[in-house]
């Protein structure tokens, strides 16, 4: 049944589509379905018995304050870990630097809420998570899109999106979703320095920087702006607003995430979050905090490292395998995903409609693209945490026949250049 | 530190103050300083050993759901008890007509994100609950406020705002926030025929509606609603969206509300809660289910109900006994809250000084008014669900003083009318 005023009052969601991953996502629950579609973390990390520990421990010693209201800005000991925590990478954080978000879409929906007024324009990656275009949309957000390649944004091509006056730039530097790319040193350098000069924010957004299976971790762009903005006291943080959560390392069910910015911006946060949901849960950050602090997380985050390093390993050996040599892949360094390109002329949702016949499923491309064209439909995300190894290998084959199956409607061109 | 960039890029908090509560629940949290200033349940009533169970119980049985990402629309077994639950006062309500939220506050905001526009009109009750105003604020509301008395809304006064064409009626029908009244059964019919008439959706919010000390139940607007547009499925819910939450009935450090809508509007709904933090903790969403099922709150509400009523009791005797006869409060059948009103030509914030001198505080009424001018400054808003009751009557007392030194400053003017 539709009311009459549902549909008068509904301007505001002219711009918003449900997700095409969580659509998707329904389709694909059905046992027989290998999925690559999720960005879901595999189960078998979650610290159950620690988490079992953790909440007998904070209802029994501090229940009346978990079950209690608590302050928009976090809970403090938690707020004080996070800042400890980030210092560790060179940020000089403190506590009043941290808010805590319910989930990291939280903090991209309060950043629309604070920067995005109708028509402006945010600068993204293409491809770029999707998720932020979600959040960012319903703000009325226009796009300038860059594009990126193996080394992640390219920055060459910056200046001219830059001159025509974006609000802010979103950026995922680690492991890139969807890419799995990861933003070269030199890159972030000349990204800081292009921010400082054109005086243009950057939403660095971080969730699975901790999840690198080789390589050196790369100085994030929030502690490069810092070095080269030498602000007089030294301690702040000045152009960067930077994102993460413990969605990918410790639990998505907790729904818990944070910012991490200049005091100033997170005072006017913490006020658009008292409008917002008032505070994230009391009680799931008191446990969060009991279940990460001691340095728990840094053994835990050690064997999620191995897990998933082992299922990107034996997702990257079955395409070598299985996949025809017309197609090709990013090979990343850690995170979750990985992106297939396919040649000219192929196009995703098709291969999408034959692989749910083989029972395997994943994310077509074009729901990545803020501004999406023919070029969009070229490509589709494989993610590799989810399922484990064997039957990795097991999707990839029936993944390969998909793509064989579409490939041969189009080869005659492809053979031809 | 202020950068450059955040106060060119703040506009969009131009409308938001940080809430007038949450800042003097900050100066009153010193131990000495009797506060019936917030809105927070007794932490005697939380059921904690219940909590203990029921998180053993899902971690334990069901631990790889409650930690893993969940749907956008709620933990179905849930949504399913809380239709079940709404029916039982004669809405017929399917699990496609809920949707859970973090607490109502986001339940407020996603109104908000849904029907207003920038310069749209909002018409609330005069006074009002302060969290809408501040959900409401942030997307560019404006006010048309009807003033209300000991029955709930005038809604002899109501023709004309709704001619102006408001957007939608924010209504607290039972137990007001921050007035204690409840809106009587001839007005509540009046209402809905209104809405009807003039095509303006009811936002029905009842956080309290369960909290009642005496008297009957009175039926929900969204189920008047039902009856009097009698549609021809008889099933669905029509010009009203119904609020409520697990705050004030299990725990509010939970974060769990929900709304009951038309199915369509729930599935905008849906959709830019994807877009604003994904979803609800799936962890606490199971927990407050394991908590809640077998018709554990009917016997846990009679709990709270008793306790509550006493300090409602006692509140009222201590008013009655302390207060100087110029003042008048209400007082309310059910809820957290009673409403002072001072004489004329007091001031509410010369009160709220005084009375933290003597380490007592309270809510001035101000905070309450979406229009507010020198009337708004006449009132003030106690809690009495928080302190138990010997603090109560000691508090009160405290508080007379204060209200007795401010009331001598102006005590000719009063004698004299």
């Amino acid at each position: 049944m539709s009311t009459a005023w549902t549909s008068r009052y509904a301007q505001r969601t002219k711009n918003v589509k449900s997700s095409a991953i969580r659509e998707l996502l329904k389709l694909t629950q059905q046992p027989e379905v290998i999925s690559f579609a999720g960005g879901l973390p595999a189960p078998d990390v979650f610290p159950i018995q620690r988490f079992q520990d953790a909440c007998a421990k904070v209802l029994s010693m501090r229940g009346k304050e978990a079950l209690q209201y608590g302050a928009s800005e976090g809970y403090q000991p938690l707020r004080e870990m996070i800042a400890r925590h980030t210092s560790r990478y060179g940020i000089k954080a403190g506590p009043e630097n941290v808010l805590i978000t319910s989930g990291s879409q939280q903090a991209l929906d309060l950043i629309g809420k604070l920067l995005i007024n109708p028509g402006d324009r945010v600068l993204v990656e293409a491809p770029t998570y999707l998720g932020a275009l979600q959040a960012f949309n319903v703000y009325g957000a226009e796009y300038v899109s860059v594009p990126s390649d193996d080394d992640g944004i390219q920055t060459e091509h910056l200046e001219g999106p830059l001159r025509s006056g974006p609000k802010f730039m979103y950026i995922l530097p680690n492991f890139q979703n969807p890419g799995g790319t990861t933003l070269c040193e030199g890159r972030r350098e000349e990204l800081v320095l292009l921010a400082d000069r054109f005086g243009i924010p950057i939403v660095e957004d971080d969730p699975y920087g901790q999840l690198r299976y080789e390589g050196e971790h790369l100085t994030p762009l929030v502690v490069l702006d810092r070095v080269n903005l030498r602000r007089d006291n030294g301690y702040s943080i000045g152009n960067v607003i930077y994102l993460s959560t413990f969605s990918k390392t410790l639990a998505p069910g907790l729904r818990l995430g944070w910012i991490v910015a200049p005091a100033d911006v997170i005072s006017k946060m913490v006020q658009l979050k008292q409008g917002g949901d008032l505070h994230t849960s009391t009680f799931t950050q008191m446990v969060a905090y009991e279940v990460a602090h001691d340095n728990f997380m840094d053994e835990h985050i050690k064997m999620i490292r191995r897990v998933y390093g082992e299922r990107r390993d034996a997702m990257l050996a079955a395409l070598e395998e299985y996949f025809p040599p017309e197609v090709s892949w990013t090979r990343p360094a850690g995170g979750l995903f990985l992106w297939v390109t396919l040649p000219e002329g192929m196009d995703c949702q098709k291969v999408f409609e034959a692989a749910i016949k083989q029972n395997v499923a994943f994310v077509p491309g074009d729901s990545f693209y803020a501004n999406n064209g023919a070029e969009s439909r070229r490509h589709f995300r494989l993610n590799f945490s989810y399922v484990p190894p064997e039957q990795i290998r097991e999707g990839v084959r029936r993944l390969a026949l998909a793509v064989k199956n579409q490939l041969e409607g189009i080869l005659p061109t492809v053979r031809q250049r």
